[in-house]
């Protein structure tokens, strides 16, 4: 289904759980598959920071990842249609959203005035009309709504049908849950934000990674005055996932995120922070001394965060050779 | 065409200009038509505070309001159709956009989650689910856009066709280009906030009313905890004003919006504010102090923000009787 869209692109493919699993991936795609003995092989004792048997294992494809867009898709999401029946190319949408700018300054009422047709309103300052480059877009659900384990439990049977033809700027200062199951962002602006933190596997909890990469991410865009759009384009996303699975996996994070919003809200960045990996350096030692008094957990995660820009630099040191093309049997996604 | 729509509600109407000319208002309908001399003979010397000649003398019919939800339209705004080819019942929407709350600290990506099939996404805080008062509606247009003179002459032809069938939240701390032509306010929320300003005969600037109304506004929700919303109801907007007559009424204002946004963003109102009355009074101290620099258009416009809000306290206090009741001839609108 997605062949016509994605078969130009360069896939990577983070295999998760057990590595001696073999994935059969069709014929005709330009991929690189990567295991946990890949991970561990490439980045050695700073593995650790990559979750494993959860969706975060996913940031590990952008680390290796050496393009400057980056688009991140759930293995349960197909190509929507649009209320014309035209079947949507999502890979394109996000690019658009991607190569214009953002409107992170002011609100334009009438959505993205970057858009054909579309443009802004009486009032809006013309000063402000450059807008910001845009680091972040983040698409959309038909059919199964990206809902927690409590609204799942309660509305079992909602399904997504509105398809609103809108693409916003996420304002400065304003907090998003964002989803990682349709997301895309260009590494070479914003990519050392996007860790998807610890999660899965011998931690307390899960469901929680693309959040945690979504509020470290907008706290660093709004410092370096990049923009984060959401809105179009939608996917769709075929099945939803057990609610009390689900539950197990959010429980902590309910009530964690009561605290760790409100830091967010209220984190600020030093002057001194110009690049994404001095911001994320920063976030983490604010972390560190913020969040942990709240569990244990976020001091680990703060390493872990500093152990990922570690990780990055490592790999993505222009006098280092790229980690892949020593790989040339390493298989891999995203 | 907007009698089914409008039959069930009272109007107050606002006529502008020669109060000699008799406006023929169709039958059926419950109202009260306003012109000059009524606003001179009920406000007395705080009359001047009401702009002339200006889409910004209709603020005199929020003020003389009795009722608790307030709609305005301008006269080219006539009934939309939904993708479907249904009217759109735009007061029905407002009224529905009012009475559920808003998402000022928190952004939903699902927009409205208060709407039926749609609810907050996984990572929203639990404790932010109950949202804040919504005061304002703010409602777009199809055909004409509410572009400024600039933008109307730049493109000449373009026309708005998109339906985008969302309601946002226009986040705290963010500021907007609200637009008079489709509003809906809440008038026991936020009513003494929705000054239109000095605008049109004998003032420096016209076509600022609403914004400046929007501006204030937003400042006074965001410190009080209020929310506003845009997006549907659309109306269709019938005709493009002309862009010279435009470009001279805002010539000035494509100026000082440059200083009075960033004064808008920067400002802080005291904790002691704990009304929409105390808040725009302490609004108007900063836009004498601070604006009062830019150009003395302010330092006026501050002093009738002033006088407005002593003839709102006038008129709507609750000793007095209301001033329309001890007029029984006086006709009116909005």
């Amino acid at each position: 289904m997605w062949r016509p869209f994605f078969e130009q692109y360069h896939l990577i493919i983070v295999q998760d759980g057990d590595p001696s699993k073999k994935i059969r991936v069709p014929d005709g795609f330009d991929y690189q598959l990567y295991n946990r003995n890949d991970v561990n092989r490439i980045l050695g004792p700073k593995a650790s920071c990559i979750s494993f048997k959860d969706s975060a294992c996913r940031c590990f494809g952008y680390l290796v990842s050496k393009k400057k867009y980056i688009f991140t898709i759930d293995d349960d999401c197909f190509v929507a249609k649009d209320p014309s029946g035209k079947e949507i190319n999502a890979l394109e949408q996000h690019i658009k959203n991607l190569l214009t700018p953002s409107t992170t300054h002011f609100f334009n009422t009438l959505y993205d005035p970057y858009r054909e047709g579309a443009d802004f309103v009486r009032g809006y300052p013309f000063s402000l009309r450059e807008g910001a480059p845009t680091a972040v877009s983040h698409g959309l659900w038909l059919n199964i709504p990206d809902y927690d384990a409590p609204t799942q439990l309660v509305k079992p049977l909602e399904r997504n049908t509105r398809y609103v033809d809108a693409v916003m700027t996420v304002p400065k200062g304003t907090l998003f849950p964002m989803c990682g199951m349709n997301l895309a962002f260009d590494r070479e602006l914003i990519g050392p934000a996007m860790y998807f933190g610890l999660m899965g596997d011998g931690q307390p909890i899960g469901r929680y990674d693309d959040m945690w990469a979504g509020w470290c991410m907008k706290v660093i865009c709004d410092h370096l005055g990049l923009g984060v759009k959401t809105g179009l384009p939608y996917i769709w996303h075929s099945k939803a996932s057990s609610p009390f699975v689900n539950l197990k996996k959010e429980y902590k994070g309910i009530f964690w995120q009561e605290k760790a919003i409100p830091f967010f809200q209220s984190v600020s960045l030093p002057k001194e922070c110009s690049s994404v990996e001095k911001c994320y350096l920063a976030l983490a030692g604010e972390v560190k001394s913020k969040l942990g008094e709240v569990d244990p957990y976020f001091i680990k995660l703060a390493d872990a965060m500093v152990t990922w820009i570690e990780a990055w630099n490592m790999v993505n040191s222009p006098g280092e050779k790229p980690a892949m093309t020593s790989l040339p049997n390493a298989t891999s996604k995203k």
